[in-house]
């Protein structure tokens, strides 16, 4: 187990490094009948392609899809869809000086101590290009939740200290900028500030917030395999994700009961909260109102300043890391989010599918 | 599935209801060879057994474990474990009044929509008294730790606005105040916040703060099973939570590459990292400093307040709970996270055992 | 990970050795609304029972289920179900002479090459009463299929050399002769085979049939969870099981393709096979007719004879065993043959819902 | 869950139809450090490759293996190996006729049955160029075995009627003859049997054994996940296999304990049995003799005689498959079934890592 394989019964299965031959996956579980074709992964791929703007890095990839299998005539035929993303520019030369020391914030010296050794070009199979795999599983799941009117959608709310308050918010901007920011003064000063870092040599984080609208009442397990604590997972198991919070997330550990308590309320014979400081969620089920997530994304590792490090033998080493790195990565992350998001979500509304005898009744003897 | 089965390898299968017979655990993949008694999960069940100080419900439970089956002559045969506690003090007439109306905060609403009808008694399978298997298994967990040199600590970092500087922990405070806090005079400055809460018949909430120390490096998978997303599961699986970090988490976001990367130096020929911003991993793998994360636990929603909400008709109702109800959950929630913590680690430390060719080779050509 | 856990959707988790303080299951997975009580068990119980005739082992169980969780109000909560059986007759005293020496057929040896030491005391977890935990979860499963009009029979086809051909199958005879067989005569034959047998101190196996009926077309998975892979897997996993075949099974390998080949017809507009050599499975799913599969069920190991092996240190010693012996454990093992098929046959139920789009738009958009 | 994934440490993903772009696996769990080439792959891969004899489809493939990731410098990294076999000779118009109506003896009715339509060129997924994907991982996993020292090996025991006593076994034979059959004499015999079938334009079927040897003792886990259950489901899951025995399988149930039992004997200290009708399984783990099992694979069912089906209405077809199909499928299926079988053995190995403590304790504080 290398631990590459997600979910229970929407599966995918990904695979490939930053400096090999491509990257790629499996999508095992997908319904039969879905309309799909190459396009629909290459909206959602070219979402977090590289070479956008002046915040991402350089290394020109086309990221295109191939789709290998399990379709048939434009749909899905219910077999697994193998997804293929060849890698073009591989320079494998930036990465000489780093074959053997450690990168601060990389994982170059935990995979040697796990594996004995590693392919050292470009962080391998930790590098930033593993989540093309996921955004194109992300791209079917968001697919199957479209036809059954569930949206999830994924934004930057922060970069760096520059963050959007929430009831500044304009949903209609979010694809206008190359930040992907609800708001378009709040990204302009996002972008100033990035550009100050990169006078700097330095590099930023932020924050990506994700709304789910549309859930059916009731998803999720009750125990372990909540929706808030699957979501969890989900966006942790990114590269630079360092924390999660679901609805009022930490500001709820400083709030009282009476304020923090949504109140239940009927409209035209339907029941639902009157306000959303749980974020959607109640005993890990959803429960109506949107599902309200926030992802915490560290600064970008790799940096143009000399640091310290050391070498496999621990000899001490001043590191300039060159090649092409994004100063934030965080606008390419959004999508990254939503499709882990998505992919999440669809798992659980399958394993759903029993939770009721009477609903089990109704499917087989229909 | 209802998902209450947890882990790949080092299993656990919880049940029960806070109204029903009892609730229990079986372990399933606990090695043969340890050294295990009731006393064992006792210590534990005790730290979260209610009725221990004026800050906990006074529910009368001794929550005495009995285990079933797994121990030969005082050690484990490699066989499931099977842990029963029986219910005792469920006065469940206290319900009558939440049979038919949906209780703020709670999971009355989404677990009658996703099931059709539910047990009322008490929040049923929602319940806190759900946790108690959680720590019969962390019990086990931690001893199987215990004897590899890992660690799990967990303490209560912030009750409401009341928070521990870093700076001031003293570990050695943890057991002597009722709270579980690692610093004598906030513990007090705490409980004086808490005393007011319940005052005003009102509750509060509080962060966990959980270290795990002496991990061998390279612990965790490098895609989806990362030990941080790992632990992120694990820990919003714990019902009031709704936020985890890991490290510098949220603020991390807010910080330059320049700051957030931890240097790396090697003394003695041991290499580890001169900071640890990250919270002991990099790429999802344990990096040989100690593991850090917080949970943010929401405010007890059972207040004495009177509620506005609905009955599953939609009819208004003004609602005041009656029962037992803590007014902040967070130190009893304390061994819960320890618990889910050491379950997750002991999964993680079993898979990675067959990572290397090397490593396999000793181990059975021995 | 010690294997005691079984199914993805609908799962068991069981636990218990024959001399410890019990035996039980948790049922994970049960969906909601299914009436279900301590008497439906029972009736599955009372058919592996011992005492049942001269055929089966003197010991004395009551085998008493007690459900600890997981119904409320006569019906399933969609939470996991705990059911307890106390062990009572452990009268362990009869293994002394089996504590250090490894009983031929038996897995003495095995247990404590794999754990370095074992419960010897009858067989601990690999003692037929684990078969228990597997039919109380069978008794659930099979109210569940019986719900959706799908019946799982199973009986014994063969003792020892005494088998009853196809063709004179008397279905309404099986519960009215002590080893559960389709014809009374063949029962007689079989009963005196079995008694020459005994007073040979010797032991029989025999073949077990299953027949399920009224599946629904298209269940199972079309690689490797097929439905007839998933039933050997379920079967093998019986103790003494060394054999499956499905339809024509071993048969088929000598047969041609013209006469295996099962034609289709159509009869008013329904569509269904003409023949079922294929035994109710095309590429691994449900074809319409009737799944028919056979188990190899090996001599009871334990016989009166002297026999020759050694002790945990190779010194050789002349073994009589002891205790309380079935002469053949068919009879008993085929209500545990019925149940693994239908907790098989559920869980394939459930994972088959997320198959096609249209009707998963069905499900949630309704 | 289309069921494409199998494994639970040693995981295998596999995609592909047999006229879609290619079919392929993801192998996830690879331990670091193998040495591994594409040749590895492609010399278990033209052990199944068609055209190799008369007896084989004359489909033209020459099935050749590309690695896409996990291997670096010549070693697997521990990362996902993503294996690409792309088809060459799709010739998908051969498939016409077969557009409408229900092959009888394939996959085609319950296809469109479960998922509502299907790719109905060539079988689709249910095709046997699946079984590629199923080799590939099969050349890894006997990689890993054979530095473990363990061995898997695979032959025809039986074609048809004609059908190999087991002390006339040469193995050195198996790979001089285009049937992998154990004796030259019996090939022949066979070779004479299946000419006779395709000049009546019929199929044949038989038996595949094989022999697992140099396991250490202790593997499989000792209830659902037993070593002989896991390889029957691993055996089952292959297209045409009907059946599945062990040791002296469907013989043992007409056996008598006395004959059946194996006795145990100690040489130089060393502990195993004089007799082998276990076929090496106590309990479900290896008990040091030689695994031995058998499967029974059916006749083709494509046979160039007119057969009588329906169409998806219901409407009366005759029949005539056109294509290229073997006579028999046995000989190409010795490779995979000694390839699930491989897959199947180093899946228990890993996870019969974690069974000891004193085991684990050597291993993490070493």
């Amino acid at each position: 187990m290398s631990g590459s394989i997600y979910g229970k019964l929407f599966q995918i299965s990904t695979w490939g490094e930053s400096h090999g031959k491509g990257v790629g996956v499996v999508i095992d579980g997908c319904p039969a009948g879905l309309p799909l074709s190459e396009e629909d992964l290459q909206a959602f791929l070219d979402r977090r392609k590289p070479g956008q703007s002046q915040f991402t890095t350089h290394r020109k990839e086309s990221d295109s899809a191939e789709i290998l299998s399990g379709i048939f005539e434009g749909k899905t035929t219910g077999t697994p869809i193998s997804v293929l993303i060849r890698n073009q520019d591989q320079r494998s030369r930036d990465y000489g000086n780093i074959m053997d020391c450690y990168r601060p914030g990389h994982a170059d010296y935990t995979f040697d101590s796990k594996y004995g050794f590693r392919d050292y070009r470009g962080g391998g199979r930790s590098s930033g290009r593993e989540t093309i795999a996921r955004v194109a599983g992300g791209a079917v799941a968001s697919k199957i939740l479209h036809s059954l009117g569930v949206k999830v959608r994924a934004y930057t709310k922060a970069i760096g200290p520059v963050s959007i308050p929430w009831d500044q918010y304009n949903y209609d901007e979010i694809f206008h900028n190359p930040l992907y920011m609800p708001n378009a003064e709040y990204a302009q000063k996002a972008a100033d500030f990035l550009s100050d870092c990169m006078e700097q040599k330095d590099s930023a984080g932020g924050i990506i917030e994700c709304v789910i609208s549309g859930m059916p009442v009731g998803i999720g397990e009750t125990v372990f395999d909540k929706l808030d604590a699957s979501l969890a997972k989900a966006i942790l198991s990114i590269g630079a994700v360092k924390g999660f919070e679901i609805g009022d997330g930490f500001a709820a550990a400083s709030s009282k009961g009476s304020l923090n308590n949504d109140a239940f309320a009927a409209k035209d014979g339907k029941i639902g909260k009157l306000s959303n400081h749980a974020g959607g969620t109640l005993g890990g089920m959803s429960d109506g109102s949107p599902v309200v997530f926030r992802a915490a994304v560290k600064p970008t590792p790799s940096i143009a300043q000399k640091q310290q490090t050391v070498d496999k033998n621990g000899t001490p080493v001043s590191l300039v890391i060159k090649g092409r790195h994004d100063p934030v990565i965080v606008p390419r992350a959004v999508v990254v989010v939503e499709s882990m998001a998505a992919i999440t979500v669809v798992d659980l509304l399958f394993s759903n599918m029993c939770a009721r005898m009477d609903l089990l009744e109704k499917f087989y003897c229909r």
